[in-house]
């Protein structure tokens, strides 16, 4: 028999919780049924929550409710909320790794009030001194994976290549069957572009290629990220989140402007008659929510950050994503791969 | 009576050249016909060119060509090119400027050698230690500019201001009647967000605010720039060719798979019937050839960069483009706003 997962969920982070929070996780398990597989530890004020579950279908059993008073706000600067934060559902629901051994936390809560929040109680992985915020991107060939998105501005080419193992890793403990191809996002892919870090990174992962467990390709462009030549793609946070921003603009930009032509006459609406179940299945596809949740790397337990003004179908597949990274081994995974690295610093 | 705008284009640069520069031209003038209002000096091979113009319906007369043999090839580097390049279709083409007294040069070859050459021959304007490469974006309330794509990797603060300065004075220079709103793209809009240089450069804006002819309303963020709150938006050519690319990734990306899920049966097909001329209207109006051309700034003449690979009908809005910025006295203005921050640093 094998062990349930134990899933720690803070209710109360983001817009309109805890009702969205307690909704996703109802979406969840309508989608995944089997109920010895999880189990989940929910962390928020037992008033407001006991009065939802009333109503919801799937989650009745395989839960306990915590009690937390204490909500982490928006407003709060990280160093405020450390303060006021202890004994919040998000602090709480980070803790209960250490206190009740659960395998992974998820919060739609303040994104810097989580990190620091879980670099103080979870503390960093041996070796890593950046944390890396992860996310899916779709592709021609399914997804990639792109990381940092805006934990940290500035990258040393030591924080790459930990990206690149962490980041393989994660794509590894998400999808098994995969060969996994690193890239470095970058201006050209000729070894002479770029800066002197993104350089340095490239000579040593082409060295890496032969010890770890995933294929480096050199350098991808930013209209490669959706191509899929590459799984794995690394980058420094700034140039990560400004990548991840703008695909998310020029997509709306797009879609607004698609139906704002096919609605502009009788012919066009009509047409939207005939092309309705292609143009869901489009949408279906591309839905933004399907890959909602971003995945704190380089702690010693694993952390998803789902979007905060998601509904409750996108926080359901946070849940997912946390319920996928715990049951695929996520740490052992990275803790595996940094061993990679460990021994070439020590050979020179 | 005006003078005529003199426009001086290598033939021979970029893909299927000189065929579809030849035409982009003819394209330009069919839509301008107004022939006393430019004149062209075109440079390439005479043989190949005589051949192609006897076939061209508006490029008669207006023009003078130019015989030039060498031409610089895709793989160049630019320092092989320099030392080959002379007297070739892009050499004499930026040469004319001095020469000839034309207003503005045009090629679609090897970026990085058109740069080191127009750097070479026109040298950079007082002040000015960096050139940007600066492109046109749609946004919801028309046009932004977006600068620099690709010239620096790294940026000062100092190159910042000087960017604003140059963009502002490009965007007036293009679309006279419009208010100039300057941003910085940073991953966040909160002052404390992003570098040391975004942080220096964002407060010596502030202060700009009452000299420039441009307001400046702070930092915006990826997803902001197809919104058209800020038309000017200024960032370091690392960040900036991402960017772009990443948007042209994403764009081809939704298209694809739009188009594979309308054409997949009889129904969503049918479909496309219906909405023809909408579905047609929003492609003409998101047709990445109508803002092809990226702009050099900061070198005492203004030169014009064509994507290689576009067709004429891209060539043709890239001379549009020269056009523009020549009737609209580029450099005049980018001298003029330059004497603001020239003032500014006197001051202190």
């Amino acid at each position: 028999m094998t062990e349930k997962v134990k899933i720690a969920i803070d209710l109360m982070g983001g817009d309109n919780s805890p009702d969205k929070t307690l909704e996703g996780i109802d979406l969840f398990i309508q989608r995944n049924l089997n109920l010895n597989d999880y189990f989940f530890y929910l962390y928020g004020d037992k008033d407001l929550v006991l009065q939802k579950l009333k109503n919801l279908k799937f989650l009745k059993s395989n839960y306990e409710l915590i009690d937390t008073k204490i909500i982490v706000s928006n407003e709060l600067s990280p160093i405020a909320a450390l303060k006021k934060g202890k004994g919040s559902s998000m602090w709480e629901s980070i803790q209960s790794q250490i206190s009740l051994n659960t395998d992974v936390s998820l919060s739609a809560g303040n994104t810097g009030v989580f990190l620091v929040m879980s670099k103080m109680i979870l503390k960093m992985l041996e070796g890593i001194d950046k944390p890396a915020l992860a996310g899916l991107w779709p592709s021609d060939k399914g997804m990639s994976l792109v990381l940092d998105l805006g934990a940290n501005i500035e990258c040393s080419e030591k924080n790459f290549i930990d990206f690149s193992e962490m980041g393989s890793a994660l794509y590894k403990s998400l999808y098994p069957d995969e060969d996994i191809k690193v890239s470095l996002l970058n201006i050209g892919s000729e070894e002479l572009k770029g800066t002197e870090t993104l350089k340095n990174a490239h000579l040593k992962l082409k060295n890496l290629e032969r010890t770890g467990d995933f294929k480096f390709i050199g350098y991808i462009e930013g209209n490669q990220i959706t191509s899929g030549e590459s799984n794995v793609i690394v980058t420094d946070g700034f140039t990560g989140n400004v990548a991840l921003k703008t695909a998310e603009g020029v997509a709306n930009f797009l879609t607004k402007n698609l139906k704002k032509y096919l609605s502009e006459n009788i012919f066009s609406k009509l047409s939207i008659v005939f092309s309705y179940f292609s143009l869901k299945k489009f949408k279906n596809k591309l839905d933004p929510r399907k890959y909602n949740g971003a995945i704190f790397l380089g702690l010693k337990g694993p952390v998803v950050k789902s979007h905060g003004g998601i509904d409750s179908l996108g926080f359901s597949y946070s849940v997912e994503l946390c319920y996928k990274i715990a049951k695929g081994k996520l740490i052992d995974k990275i803790k595996a791969n940094l061993s990679h690295v460990k021994n070439l610093n020590e050979k020179g």
